[in-house]
């Protein structure tokens, strides 16, 4: 497993303090650059490839009524990601990432967590090791999204499981839930808490909770470690994902940005408990990957100016 | 002048409503893109020509000793942007804005405010229209930025003469000063308000403070107003410059938004008097028109969601 190059880091921060420009005054831009040295190991970081990964699975918990659209929506979007219709094709295209779509066996949704395992150990290990295959190693930066009809209660029965609370503190509207839906997704939350109650790694707790796009996304952050390739984490749903990681390795995420603070308010509370700054707040609840893209081209940004600006030397200032 | 044309913005929302998404999942995207519709007057509106033009001024009040920087820095930061050193410089060339430097008699500081007025009328007119030249009438968005050795000083006295506030509630630490540094700031801005109480007119304001690039800020959004061309102003003290419009047509910025929420402690005060909302917060504090460069980033996707996205229609999804 490749650590945070520290020296890479402090060199990154030197130079930072030489650019034409009061030190400290690119605020986030200069700490994304930081990041960026540190993860990849030189004082002058860049991003030539970066990869999207968007993994899709459906959910049995939708038998609880808990999302207001129909579960065929998940493959008819992956239709779309194909096509090039949805947001993170547009954003994808704009940000400079090459954005793959991996749909994980959408005819078979996981087991309804309210009365079953989401996944038996197989199912688990499968959805794993899809998410690990995925990872380009010669990626710069790897962006990370889902697609899932019924996965924001999967999400919310994630993080309680992971970071204690009751299911209200995780619950939230998702993309569209009504009042009579966003009591449905307390119920089934409820309900999973109780069955899974003794799951304590982060295996159980996805076994326990599902889905296959939050195993994959484990595994693509799993592997980006490895690698020491930096990843950027969506909104609620991907962070949530993620987060199960820090069951058993509380610097598991060390190599993570959330791109993004959903307009999901539980949000707010996961990157709190995760020790995260997201990156930008636009109020985006989508999902796919697409606040992560968004904050893609803001570390783009941070690059671009470590790279580029003259030092107070080279223009003769000072 | 032209207005907000609120067919077109209807027609865009009618579209936002239609594409492969929840409806307002794309949260400020698609504020952004409505707000473009309405001030280009199409349903699909565009930026194939992004102008960035950064107005550079010399201020009397540094005589103060408000500023840890010589006054020479300000043209030895022109030179810097001329030969494409600065932030400024690589992040318009990343968010694909044609940057335009326009230093202002950088050898003949305005009048130090708290002993003179800061500029006559005839320097207040030809600053102003200094401004109202440079816009590009086939632009489709103006980007704003400003460079000036001690204009966060300047900057704190317009916001304090435009919206009232002690000097304490406007001044900050700009780009780096100390605390005696600090307190010369608000002295100077106590003394301005004193020396200065009956402006009440923007003009009289402009006159009374300065500087010739915040006179040349006003004069570019005055002239994209006229023009109907959506403007991105970056932080506090572009900000506070164009403020001053407020006092002569509460509705001058409409065509306005702030491109980020400035480090400078004033900036938020500033945009909730002003009734905007910054499109991104990354603690920046450079100036130069770097966060409303990032954000010209932000407007790109989400005309990019907008136009390129397919509707639920032609992707067969419901």
């Amino acid at each position: 497993m490749k650590e945070f190059d520290q020296t890479a880091a402090q060199a990154a921060r030197d130079r930072q303090d030489q650019l034409t420009k009061p030190p400290g005054s690119l605020g986030r831009l200069e700490e994304l650059a930081v990041f960026m040295a540190g993860w990849q190991g030189r004082e002058r970081p860049r991003i030539d490839r970066a990869q999207a990964l968007v993994f899709a699975g459906n959910h049995g918990v939708t038998q609880q009524g808990v999302n207001p659209f129909p579960v065929e929506v998940t493959a008819q979007m992956v239709e779309n990601f194909r096509r090039g219709g949805a947001a993170i094709n547009q954003l994808c295209r704009l940000a400079g990432a090459d954005l793959q779509v991996i749909p994980l066996e959408l005819e078979r949704p996981t087991g309804d967590f309210t009365r079953t395992m989401a996944m038996e150990v197989p199912d688990l290990v499968a959805a794993i090791q899809t998410g690990k295959d995925a990872v380009d190693p010669q990626a710069d930066v790897i962006v990370l999204g889902e697609m899932g009809i019924g996965n924001s209660t999967v999400a919310a029965a994630l993080a309680a499981a992971t970071f204690g609370g009751t299911a209200r503190d995780w619950v939230g509207p998702g993309t569209g839930a009504d009042d009579a839906v966003l009591a449905r997704k307390i119920g089934a939350v409820e309900a999973g808490l109780k069955r899974h109650k003794g799951a304590a790694t982060a295996a159980s707790i996805l076994g326990s909770y599902g889905g296959r796009e939050q195993a994959a996304i484990c595994g693509a952050v799993i592997r980006a470690r490895e690698l020491g390739i930096p990843v950027i984490l969506d909104g609620f749903i991907c962070s949530a994902a993620a987060g199960v990681l820090l069951v058993n390795d509380r610097n598991a995420l060390d190599h993570c940005l959330i791109g993004h603070e959903s307009a999901e308010p539980g949000h707010r509370r996961l990157v709190a408990v995760m020790g995260k700054t997201p990156v930008v707040g636009l109020d985006m609840r989508l999902g796919e990957g697409s606040g992560a893209a968004v904050a893609l081209m803001i570390l783009r940004a941070a690059l671009e100016c470590h790279n580029g600006m003259a030092t107070f030397a080279e223009a003769g200032i000072g």
